[in-house]
């Protein structure tokens, strides 16, 4: 097992990242200290982990209540919230209970927001089975809920009490969904890390083949990368707005063809490869590393090429994203391997970007 | 103008207090960053003041629009808020939009929680009508929506950048409204300044004849008294929890007969005889003590009997209390004016009170 501690003050967390962690008691105990736990899941995960994980909090003497949610981005709205919050009300959970996000990055941001809410904020852990939620939602504290005009418009930060990644649970991910854990880690990389960057391009295969060791080290790296952006930008005033490389373009995606068509992470992979197109428009990034990028992106078989929404409907998308500011859009580019800027763009390049990659 | 300043570190903000402070630009200005203002307010409040709010900020050149909410506490649930999401999201509000509560509590509370998870954060300013929201709601960034099984269950810690208490709006507040902020005053003095208790005694008429001297000192002590709480105890802890007093009580009436069939206010006053005959009947307070308050909350014309929903469906609902802790209900409980003690109760002298107090 490996430990990544985000350092936030007195919202400081472990991240354990390892193999078989579920079913392991002595990781939850230190970090529940009312007198009853209630368990967020999915339909898909529930009969997956269900059982291990009660088995592994038996132990600890408490009551443990689970709420099983429907499975998909399609159903992380208010509604299914709710009934989150029906279900800690009507078991008299009180301010000292812990909720526990057992599922991907949907339930990790949901649970995460409900347990920020209820009661005006009760203490949480994220054990997150998923590569994307490994990697992605588990660090940093963002929580919350789609709107139907855009894509986690509603939320909070709210930091976990831990974040247990049990890199066994990858062993059931559907192909689809390790492809899109992979896109956020090669979008870590880029944008932080060149050496990582290389290390990605030289055992892509054996992550597409799910090799723990090669697992571990990837989510151990991105976590630590970001873990130290976060921990200098906590609540995203500058240099943390540098994790959403390739999200202005993927929430348009995902708002445009409706949450849940396209997984977020192929999404993000196939924006990566537009802001890297208009990163090179502009004259900021070199083509070769592009050409690298997008290499990457498919070594893993995810999209790079965007569905037809038409040109007007993309710009209408991204000017509700939450990066905008009095409706200009701002994009994260790339002007080298571990080098980013974050601009407004003139709308002839922005144009052209999505011509080419339509 | 009196300003009273709550010290939150880089949370900090200034209450200002003193008659007709809507239509003053330069109060405003100073706590405004962005390019966008939505001012949320309700169908009572909009025609008395609307207009000259959005007076006073046009010489700030921002883009601003008004969310009109329906009245009363029955509306301070999901839906309702819901509205406040999508008139922001459809007017393309971005991060740095600024949400102007214009209304009592009850508008206050939802365009603060509105404000806590827009975007993950917006800011806020607190423009309190009423004299409950004045001296209550407006200090201490406690924001929410109620739930079926509970009042404010829902919610979240979020300051405001400032707050602009016009005491002139409390020229249109009906009677039973007043009498509602009256309680609340009277809870703060009988809990934290028997000095302010005395002074309450002695001016009591004046305040029940809106003289503006009275109510300026009387909102300034009552802030006073709360910020230094609550800057001890920012997310109640522990000290804060004294605010509470006659809530344990008052929740379970709000919450029996309905939201809205009692103010706020109405219960907490009902709320505060029943935990001074409690904190009696324990032998914690002198039985002179618990009749001076009853005293002065029956010179506010304030309800001293509570409705008879019956003593289980009582110990029923202050289960649910968000101060309860594993199906225990926590008390604040009188021992002198300006002197509290937390506890649970047994059964047998709650139930005694139920009985004497319904």
């Amino acid at each position: 097992m490996i430990t990544v501690n985000v350092d936030l003050g007195d919202r400081s967390y472990p991240i354990r990242i390892g193999a078989d962690l579920i079913g392991q008691t002595e990781l939850f105990a230190p970090h529940i200290a009312g007198s009853s736990i209630t368990i967020v899941t999915n339909e898909t995960v529930e009969p997956l982990y269900g059982d291990a994980l009660r088995a592994a909090l038996a132990p600890l003497g408490k009551q443990v209540s689970t709420v099983v949610l429907p499975d998909g981005e399609a159903f992380k709205h208010w509604e299914t919230l709710n009934a989150i919050f029906d279900a800690l009300l009507g078991g008299k959970a009180d301010r000292k209970t812990t909720l526990i996000a057992l599922g991907g990055g949907v339930i990790g941001d949901m649970t995460g927001f409900a347990a920020a809410c209820y009661m005006r904020g009760v203490p949480f852990i994220q054990v997150p089975t998923t590569l994307l939620s490994q990697v992605d939602s588990s660090v940093g504290g963002k929580t919350g809920i789609n709107h139907p005009l855009g894509k986690n418009m509603i939320g909070a930060f709210h930091q976990p009490q831990a974040v247990i990644a049990d890199i066994a649970s990858l062993r059931t991910l559907p192909e689809r969904e390790l492809a899109a854990g992979l896109a956020e880690i090669i979008k870590t990389a880029a944008i932080a890390d060149a050496a990582f960057f290389e290390w990605l391009e030289q055992n892509i295969e054996a992550l597409n083949r799910r090799e723990p060791a090669a697992l571990m080290h990837a989510v151990k790296r991105s976590c630590e990368v970001k873990a130290s952006v976060v921990a200098a930008d906590e609540r995203e005033g500058g240099l943390r707005a540098i994790l959403n490389f390739g999200h202005t373009f993927g929430h348009a995606i995902e708002a445009g063809l409706g949450y849940g068509e396209w997984l977020h992470g192929e999404a993000v992979g196939c924006g990566m490869v537009m802001a890297a197109d208009l990163s090179v428009r502009l004259g900021l990034l070199d083509d070769a590393v592009r050409r690298r990028l997008v290499a990457l992106i498919e070594a893993v078989r995810l999209p790079t090429r965007a569905p037809a929404l038409g040109d007007s409907r993309y710009i209408e998308l991204m000017k509700v994203d939450k990066k905008a500011e009095a409706g200009t859009i701002k994009f994260i580019l790339l002007k080298q391997l571990g080098e980013t800027l974050i601009t407004d763009v003139a709308e002839p390049a922005l144009r052209a970007t999505l011509a080419a990659c339509l």
